[in-house]
Formats: structure tokens, C-alpha cells, sequence
């Protein structure tokens, strides 16, 4: 029987994971993920992650894909690894995909949405998964400043190592406000180490009148990483959706 | 200066809380914020819970009151308590109330919900706050059963121990579909041990059609434990609200 290529449309809560990718003596995503397939499949099964996110990173729709030679139905697969996978992981849907699938690499662009909760009081339910900010931002402002980053640039001066291929181009880059949360959604053919949560932190500098346009305009043009705002925490940051 | 008598409204996620109630060892939420209010008042201060939900037990309006001798203002004190509060335990508002009010003593009735997550999948953001339960239940019978539990009555047969005044009076009992859940709220003039528990694995068996509604009539006529369903477990439980 031949090996068939299964890809995974996979959701969990970043709280307790140190980030996707496997570390030995580490409790991550793809280590829990392949720990279950290994089970099923009676032997080390390796499994590609669409994106690799850091530790407290959420996702809502990450996408995976690994090679098995199975007898099981897809329906069958799903519900033995769901069977075997912790709550706090989740896999919603499987599909049988040609031999050539490499969710990593086919990737054509990525969503991510980052979450702060602006209001004093936050509920217990919640912390989990927003940046709490109980202070003031201008929220007209930092939607202004979202759409700088709409553009096919270098975005060193957003990331915290430097590459040797640093241009990425971002096809949405916007500010929400839902009652006391600011939502800022982005979408992009790929992302830098950080990229999300330094343009968050640079928008939150924005917000609170510490930054201006023209100074993030100035970080593209001198690529420096000492001009934009600081790395904003994980937990706020969530995965959503993967496309090819 | 004299002692003032402070109402509190908290909120907390039970799933790290082994319970309402101070006990030594645990992390508790009473212990906790008697820790807090200990910082605040420079002395040890007891809290009085008007609720004692059980470990793994959330809530959403719990109420509590404690008697300091403080120059703060209410408002100073909230921002102070939440500050010194982990994320987990939230206090949502403070007020001044007559020396003579007792949380615990004065509460005319409580409400509770307790959510069931009836659909093969669940995503993993909500998992802490119900119970899953993927298998087929007849919510329409449910529904009726829940009706039975309007009454006022001896609940010896849904509770885990025996006590000498055992009559509760349910004001309201009722089952809510809303997408893929389903909502059980109960709100009585007090609780039996595990009686919210008990009346929601009761009302499984019968949407399991395990039980019928004269069971459940049989089971309060004869007053015996084991003529009900198994207690439900903590996590779906909620204490939305007190009433005074």
C-alpha cells in the first residue's frame, strides 16, 4: 500500500505550549500532535506546520500535513486523534491531498489577528488570549498607522533577526474596535520572526501618541529595529487561516 | 476610625481553584483574596463567600463582603485588590454596605448555569467551561424534565449528603439550544451539596432516554441518591448571579 499525504486543519490554545514547533523535554504542538500520530501509525511520523508559532501563540486555523500509510477512513483518523489529543489541541478537519502538498512550503499567505483589551476591567475568561492595555489609545490613529504596513517591503526594522531575504508583502493590515476590544487583523504572503507582535507594539506606540506615520516610515527606510515599538506578548496573538 | 462593610462582585475561572472555600495547602479563591485584602489591610481580614462553588466550579457574579477599617476610596480599593489579584480571579465591582449585611446569610436566591457542549467537535478555547458531550440528546425531553424541578421540595435525592432541613424552593429550571450548545439554568433560594450536579446528570439521563420524568418524580418521592443520575462534573457549572 502507498503512503497517502493528509492534511490537517488544526486549532489550540497557545496558554500551555512552549510554540508549535517540536523541543525535546518541551510540551509543544507539533511534539503533542506527532506523539498522537505516532500511536496510530506504530511508528515516528513527522508532521509539517504551515507556521511555526512562538510560545502562547493561539491558533484557530493552522495547518498541517503529514505521510502515513493507513488503512483508516479520514472521519476514523480524525476522531482517533482527537481521541488521543490533549483538549487544549484540536484537529477540525482532515483531507486526503496529492503526494506534493507541503503545507509550509505551498503556503501562499497566512492570517494572524492579535487581540488587546482596552477597558479597565477585564474578565477571568478572557486573559488568556488579549493583551490587556487599560489605558487610553487612539484608536483613529493606529488604524491610520495599520495601513502603512500594507506594502512589499523589508520589514527588518519589524522583526528581531536579520535575513538574508527580508521582503514580505502584507495584503491586509487593519485596526477593529468591538466594544472594549481593538482587533488588528494582517494578512501576508509570509512573516519575519516577531513581525506580528513588533507591528503591534509600534500601533500601540501609535496609540498612546509616542509614535508618529513619519517615524514608522522612518524604521522601513533605515531598517533599524531600534526604531519601532516593542515586542507586544504572545498571548494576544492568534493564528487564523492558512491559504494556498 | 470605624469598620466598614465592603460588598464584592468577583468573577473567577475555577478550572486552577480548588474551590471557593480557604483550605490550608490549596489555592483557593476565598484564601486568595483574603491574601490580597491581608496586603491591602495590613491585617489578616476573612471574606465571606455568598456561594461555596466547589473545585473546578467558575463564576460570574459571585458576592462576598468583608469588614475593614480603610482610608481608600472603593474605587482605589478595586483597582488595589485586582492589582494584587492573579488574572484568574476578577473583582468586578465594590460597595459600601450596612454593617449588618452577610453575603453568605442575607443572599434570597442564586442562579447557576451549567453549559453542555453537544457536538463531535470542540474547539479548544472552550473546553474548560463545559461539558462535552458528542453522543445524541432529546432536548425537547430535556426540556420537560427540567420543568419537574420547579417546585419546592425536599432534594435529598439530588445532593450528596443528607441534612436536617433539606427543602429547597426552585424559582426557575430551564433548558436553552443555542447553536451547539445547551444551556441548563437553575435558580433556587439555596443548593443542596452537588444539587445543581446532580439535576444536570439527571436531565442527561433523560436526554439519553435512560430516564423518564416519572423516574424523576419517583426519585424525589423516595428521596434516594441513587434513583437520580450521576453528579455532572465541575467545569460546565457557572454561578451567574446572587440575589438579596
Amino acid at each position: 500500500m502507498a503512503e497517502k499525504n493528509y492534511k490537517l486543519t488544526v486549532s489550540y490554545d497557545g496558554t500551555d505550549f512552549s510554540g508549535w514547533q517540536r523541543q525535546p523535554g518541551k510540551r509543544t504542538v507539533q511534539g503533542t500532535i506527532e506523539e498522537a500520530l505516532a500511536n496510530i501509525c506504530g511508528k515516528k511520523t513527522s508532521v509539517i506546520g504551515a507556521g511555526r508559532t512562538d510560545a502562547g501563540v493561539h491558533a484557530r486555523g493552522q495547518v498541517a500535513n503529514f505521510k502515513a500509510d493507513l488503512r483508516l477512513e479520514k472521519d476514523e483518523l480524525l476522531r482517533a486523534l482527537n481521541a488521543l489529543l490533549p483538549d487544549d489541541v484540536r484537529i477540525l478537519s482532515i483531507q486526503k491531498v496529492p503526494a506534493g502538498f507541503n503545507a509550509r512550503k505551498m503556503a501562499s499567505a497566512k492570517v494572524y489577528q492579535y487581540r488587546i483589551w482596552n477597558s479597565r476591567r477585564i474578565s477571568p475568561f478572557v486573559f488568556r488570549y488579549v493583551l490587556h492595555w487599560p489605558g487610553h489609545l487612539d484608536v483613529e490613529q493606529m488604524a491610520k498607522a495599520a495601513k502603512l504596513f500594507l506594502r512589499r517591503d523589508d520589514f527588518t526594522a519589524f522583526s528581531s533577526n536579520c535575513l538574508l531575504h527580508p521582503v514580505r508583502e502584507v495584503y491586509r493590515s487593519e485596526i477593529k474596535k468591538k466594544q472594549n476590544e481593538i482587533i488588528y487583523t494582517i494578512e501576508a504572503n509570509g512573516f519575519l520572526r516577531y513581525m506580528v507582535r513588533t507591528i503591534v507594539g509600534t500601533l500601540l506606540e501609535v496609540g498612546r501618541g509616542k509614535m508618529t506615520p513619519l517615524q514608522v516610515e522612518e524604521a522601513f527606510r533605515k531598517k533599524d529595529r531600534a526604531l519601532a515599538g516593542p515586542t507586544a506578548p504572545a498571548k494576544g496573538l492568534c493564528l487564523i487561516k492558512i491559504n494556498y
